[in-house]
């Protein structure tokens, strides 16, 4: 019998530790299969290194919890590993650490990179004759990972960005007064557009924020953008913009790639660059929010699908290892959008690799600044149904890990992980 | 029998139309005594141009959930109306509209301001000899407003920005690697640090966030600050700042008083002269976020009590009319910290006026850097209990009003209401 090995990647997500608790404890429900579930500190870092943690000296309550906890509870990492042929020193250590603590399952939960890597490590345990099941677990707030319906992560910021638009859109049409005003709301996604585009599932009348929705995937247009900006504004009094950090202007160059003159300093990103041009350009009155990692955090307001979705993918990671799969991710598969229905499906991770999905035309209005009808019958169903966290004295309890570490087995590396 | 007016003033708020629901509601059960409630769209703007909508011809199911709708569902206004003594015309044409609508009873829901204006027109309708009985509604995210406990508005902001900062600290904490970041959250409070205070409520530890929080009362000290990020994200490896907008240095001016070299556009504001700063002086990662108007909407995660002082607050106003009081604002009377009891009681508007309470000394830490255990006993109970709103389709479902105009009775105004 076995151990199994959990770690996390990538920017973290309100829903990351529901794919931690989903593994966590279908693995001890198969405790005469699995013996411990360890969890290495900072994904790859934390293998390197030998700093694991024994999760069965956790409480379960807490364990539990993190199915409404966000951030990484272990701690994650961005590292993109290279193949075992033009990086063997890192699979020397790596299997030495495995080998030290009878890991026989590696579960790696993360986004396109996270991915890669745990279809690198499965490749190279082959190679090496080194008995090992490698499965990845799909997280990303961004959407971009291909061939899953959607990734775990993806809904709850979704709906966190809808029901913050709507919001501030009544606060908007409430305020009305003297010159026209325009809101800028900056989200993530550097070159995906798909949480931008999430703002629009906020409308139920076109004269609902947002008004304008910027994308990475359509270059920006500077005049026809005031133009448009001029027109609800001057109607409505307000006008609501929901851009993603990431939109390029004509030359392909982001529009935050702005230098102050004589300047070192890089000022601001897409959101301040748009209201500037605002001010400048049609002297409105201008209100800027950035929810930087507020959005990727906010598991108060969790979708329920995305929990269960991400819950149930580390809970399927657990089975498929139990079938003997190895280099595959459990993705999620749609079989009909209303009412909403879907399963897990093992997938290959040679197919899922580095690439990233961008929108598809379909999803994007034809004037550019708007989603379409198919967008919101495929995003739609990612946001339903709240399963908020605990609260305790008017706050979220989130789960408290002892996270007490595991005697160290092996040597300590000759050196720190190669940045 | 006489009708009632109710109308919004100033900044909205998350639950500024659940005393707009404490009003309506209030009034309706007491029928024999208050004919119609009509309300004025956008504040007094709406009084002087005979913008009336009667509450009476809405869906009852709406106007009850005004009480878990943000925005202002009348419009509001910012005006500072001057006496009668200076300002005639005004109080001529206010009571020209009053009289042709029988309007008795003037509920006027806002902040500082419109404490002042609601007295105002207390006074002025004495002098007048119209008979008038004019109650103030408090509401106000800064809570500033003097004599009162607390300021409806103000729970639900603070429930939103601690729950938001201890979201945040756990994505923080997962993502460590390489060079130390420092996260700034900038939040509103122009003269009174109140709303970045209560992001001191989401510490449980003295490691957990927010690690500094920079406050209008406390002059901003450059060196002590840069050192005490140093300290904090050299030991942890991140560093989380919650910032008053209104923070100023040692001159006394605005930290985000700053002008461009040569420019004409001023950049940014408190959050970004920070992390400028950092960048500049400590070479640390950072992130921003400016939470804006998303603070002061996010009724999805209200605080109940908040919720209840509100629509408490509305109710009160219609009880103390009825009673014969006039010039007066319900205010809340704290009873006990814990378990938290409270009550209304009226208090006169005179006494309230135009004044600002900002946070007491005894609330804010020795170094300037925190608050105080005095503070978490005072605003720990106002963020205490959730109400969420309905939801549909994932996304709340908030009031849609009709507001249909009620047929003017007066010649319009001979101009436009003087700015």
């Amino acid at each position: 019998m076995k151990n199994a090995l959990y770690a996390q990647a990538g920017g973290v997500t309100a829903v990351i530790n529901a794919s931690a608790a989903g593994v966590i404890e279908t693995a001890r429900r198969h405790s005469e299969q699995i013996g411990t579930v360890f969890a290495a500190r900072r994904g790859i870092f934390g293998i390197w290194d030998e700093e694991l943690i024994d999760t069965a000296a956790e409480d379960p309550d807490e364990i539990a919890r993190l199915r409404a906890t966000p951030g990484g509870a272990f701690g994650s990492c961005r590292y993109d590993v290279r193949t075992i042929d033009e990086d063997p020193a890192l699979y020397a250590r790596i299997f030495e650490v495995f080998a030290a603590h009878d890991i026989g399952y590696f579960f790696y939960n993360g986004g396109n990179g996270s991915m890669d890597t745990a279809w690198k490590l499965d490749q190279a345990a082959r190679k090496m004759g080194y008995p090992l099941i490698s499965i990845g677990v799909p997280k990303t707030m961004d959407n971009d990972l291909l061939l899953t319906d959607c990734c775990p992560g993806f809904g709850s910021v979704a709906k966190y960005i809808a029901t913050s638009i709507r919001e501030v859109g009544l606060d908007l049409a409430a305020m009305v007064q003297g010159k026209p005003k325009v809101f800028v709301m900056e989200v993530m996604g550097r070159n995906a557009g798909w949480v931008a585009a999430s703002s629009a599932l906020a409308k139920e009348a076109e004269d609902d924020a947002p008004h304008i929705v910027l994308l990475p995937e359509v270059a920006f247009d500077h005049e026809a953008f005031l133009a448009r900006v001029r027109e609800i504004a001057g109607r409505l009094g307000y006008c609501a913009v929901v851009v993603s950090e990431g939109i390029k202007g004509q030359d392909g160059r982001f529009l935050s790639e702005r230098q102050v003159e004589h300047g070192y300093v890089q000022l601001g990103g897409a959101g301040e660059a748009l209201t500037q041009l605002i001010s400048r350009r049609l002297g409105f009155k201008y209100h800027l929010a950035i929810v930087d990692y507020l959005q990727r955090s906010a598991r108060h307001l969790a979708s329920r699908t995305d929990v269960e979705q991400a819950y149930g993918a580390g809970r399927a990671a657990v089975e498929f290892a139990l079938a003997g799969l190895s280099g595959v991710m459990p993705a999620v598969h749609r079989l009909a959008d209303s009412p909403y229905r879907w399963e897990i499906q093992p997938l290959s991770l040679q197919d899922i690799g580095n690439a990233e999905r961008r929108l598809p035309p379909e999803f994007i209005r034809a004037d550019g600044f708007g989603l379409t009808e198919a967008f919101r019958r495929y995003a739609l169903p990612l946001i339903a149904g709240e399963e908020a966290p605990e609260f305790r004295d008017g706050l979220p309890r989130f789960a408290r890990l002892a996270l007490r570490p595991v005697p160290k087995l092996c040597p300590p590396p000759a050196y720190p992980l190669p940045l």
